[in-house]
């Protein structure tokens, strides 16, 4: 195990990675039932220590013991027994037979069975801002450990006592499980982290974080000798569009719905709704409410000193800029910032779309008064890959359904009469979006379909049964649902 | 239309893009039934002109007209209706719905819904050496439509005849279903390609050829400011395993099933296996019937000069090498090349492995003699990505065992005495395989499974029925398999 704040050598790293390697055959003969029992044992350890993860999770990042960390450790140990669920019941392998058949078109039909199997040795890199939901046995790690795949887990500089002793925890809970020791390692620092999205030894990477550190280690994965998947989650603006009808009908509930939402968390979350796009006929109350609320909102400190920086020179630019106005100017006090509302017009955001819809991590939003349905439109066609994208509405559905099919085009979730922040972990969640917003708009990293990121097909061709994964023989000794000669069959 | 032989100016691609975008949404939004239709009529079409078709692509590719060239386009409009059949199944929607329950773990659970959508766009890059099935209508194409998204499709230089031809057959097609102009667009030129890939309109491409230009075009996609995923899928060595019990019982069935797949075609195949490796201890019989066999070969025409030219350069340098023993040359005439037979040791192919396993395009095999099952393994463990490898076994089947773990790290595919030539089109095939077979190992471009790689997920949450796709609202108007509630539910 790393020691606490110290930073990984070349050498513990050739060590972490030469044990991943050695890992990768055990974890992929491994049975379902035994790394959902490893899953679940991860999620009883951290249950169970609950009472000293959240005070060092507290200390090292200023968020509320209750309800926020006590919340995020309960989410992150039911995400790792729903993934443990998800593997048992075995969809994610996609088991698929074809009988022989000579007179199947162009040539006859071999006996083909194909499965889903794991990738290999996956790095995992672990947010600031989740310090259980995305760190150490975040969503990432619990998909590939699912699926059979070595975690190589990058921690996050954030919080390092918290990452150890939740390592430690996954450690015991997979030997416990009878799962190989180098099935999971922890490595830190920056360097670390590059030398294993380029070892080959790796074979697929996961990311939450900046769109700076997403892109700079996509790129390094992308242009390795070999490429690898590279499955980074960036974060995302995620446009709110009120219209004229709900503006009108629902004004008051809107503006305190907003403000909940970009506020909550002291507004680090990748789902933080960035712009709120109002009538400017009905723009008035809605932000006058806004401010006067937000004079009551306290400061409260961010993540880290990192976290904040980086938000007081994105909010000083965004302040700066000709086109913004401050509606109202968050407090900077000893103990952080209060949030910031600002303003500007939908011909300006359109006019400044580089500088305006950008992610700002921390307790700032834009309200953007737009003058017509038509500049609408034109701002939610402005945008090309979100996580999310909102739409309050209220009557006027013809506009709205036109908004939906633009914004679905363009982000991974679209809410109707909801806020973005709060991804519940279920079997439909989507956590994902085209580009900025992800560099793999075909993957999700919240929810059962996540585990598909870390899987690889193969086809089994005239294969006797004795050499067939359990998965793909006669009889379906597994109980999963398979496609037998192009039929879905569910398990009897 | 482009001419032919004509290389797309600048101008008409940018005609030929805005016409993919402005179909984009009305594709998105038409029926399954609408597209499958398509499909349909796209084969039908092809079959109907099969008399014209078949002559053009003997005239531009030197391939047989009978039983390939009959057979290739069987293959193409079957697949085409395969694909027909897969989406109107629906399976590939991966539809999921989850209704609100506030009781759900960490915070309650929304409605949320969740469906495959048209990723938008696609580039296609036709391939030379199947002037049907992996070209204007093959499987790329086939699948980008039955999504829903438009295709642009490079044509290959190799056959342009038959490509216009096929290109107008499919614009035909898709009028007569109802989809709109610009849902298929052909271009031409390499510069018209590289400028395709990067333009912001294109979301995906798909490729098939050869190392280098996959490689250059999956650079070009994912080094846009906007990284778009790349399938290029580009040949492989495609080694095969004798054991020893095997070359002793079967040696000559081994021996004539080798040659017959590795001269398949003229060795033109991305699955032409390019390496045997069998027993030195009973080598000698099995390389002296495939020596006398081969002496009966006679020399055909390759695809055109420009695969000609390099096989000739790839054989020189095989040839060349200090490791290589020539066991069968097989002389050039008028017409081409006739097959050739190479010889090498485990010993040394494991010191040259870069220079020796290495795809050489056409009818040239290397047998390998090892001597030992440690070495056999060893040989095993030296591959990274194929497309397929093959394990010939008999009784022996401990050691088939330990040698399939192997390959099935491996390979997309791994066989069972057969032979890895006819990749025959059904829901369980794969045509994938780790890097450097292709650059998405978690895709296949043959087989149903070929459409999940022009798809993204979209989350739908708090939606209004009405504001919802078909495939996603109360009831099951689509009749599509769905998961609800987690449990995965077949259509009534």
């Amino acid at each position: 195990m790393t020691t606490l704040s110290t930073v990984t050598t070349t050498q513990e790293l050739d060590t972490v990675l030469a044990a991943a390697v050695s890992a990768r055959a055990a974890l992929a003969e491994s049975t379902e039932q035994t790394r959902a029992d490893a899953l679940r044992r991860i999620a009883d350890a951290m249950d169970g220590a609950a009472g000293d993860l959240v005070p060092l999770a507290h200390a090292e990042t200023n968020l509320p013991v209750r309800p926020r960390l006590f919340g995020e450790l309960g989410r992150t140990t039911f995400q790792l027994r729903l993934l443990a669920d998800a593997v048992l019941e075995g969809s994610h392998l996609e088991a698929t037979l074809d009988s022989p058949d000579p007179d199947w078109p162009a040539g006859g039909r071999p006996d083909v069975r194909r499965m889903m199997r794991p990738v290999g040795p996956v790095v995992v890199f672990a947010a600031s801002n989740f310090p259980f939901a995305f760190s150490v046995a975040g969503g990432d790690t619990a998909a590939a450990l699912a699926v059979g795949c070595p975690v190589v887990l990058k921690s996050n500089p954030g919080h390092p006592e918290v990452s150890a002793l939740t390592a430690s925890l996954v450690t015991e809970a997979l030997a416990a499980a009878g799962l190989p020791p180098g099935s999971f390692g922890m490595v830190s620092g920056e360097d670390a982290a590059r030398a294993a999205v380029v070892d080959p030894r790796i074979r697929a990477g996961a990311f939450t974080g900046s769109a700076k550190g997403g892109r700079t280690l996509f790129d390094l994965a992308s242009s390795r000798p070999d490429p690898i998947p590279f499955y980074a989650e960036m974060g995302s603006v995620n446009p709110a569009f009120v219209t004229e009808s709900a503006a009108r009908s629902r004004g008051a509930e809107i503006a305190d719905g907003y403000l909940g939402s970009f506020t909550l968390g002291m507004g680090q979350f990748c789902t933080k709704p960035g712009l709120l796009f109002v009538p400017a006929a009905a723009a008035e109350p809605i932000e006058e409410r806004l401010v006067a609320a937000l004079a009551e909102r306290p400061a409260a400190r961010l993540l880290n000193e990192r976290i904040a920086e980086g938000y007081a020179r994105a909010l000083s630019a965004l302040t700066n800029h000709a086109a913004v106005r401050v509606l109202h100017a968050g407090a900077d006090s000893a103990a952080g910032p209060a949030p910031t509302l600002l303003g500007t017009s939908a011909a300006d955001l359109l006019a400044h779309h580089a500088e305006l819809a950008v992610e700002c991590f921390g307790p700032t939003s834009i309200v953007v008064r737009y003058s017509s349905d038509d500049e609408l439109l034109a701002c939610a066609r402005s945008f090309t890959g979100e996580l999310s994208a909102t739409v309050q509405g209220e009557g006027d559905e013809e506009l709205a359904g036109t908004l939906l099919a633009e914004l679905s085009e363009r982000a991974g979730r679209v809410l109707w009469n909801g806020w973005p922040t709060g991804i519940a972990v279920t079997y439909a969640m989507n956590h994902s979006g085209p580009y900025p917003a992800t560099t793999a708009p075909a993957h999700t990293s919240v929810g059962a379909a996540s585990l598909s990121r870390f899987l690889r097909p193969v086809a089994y061709q005239n294969m006797p049964q004795h050499l067939l994964p359990a998965a793909l023989r006669d009889g379906n000794p597994l109980g999963i649902p398979r496609r037998l000669d192009g039929v879905l069959t569910l398990p009897s």
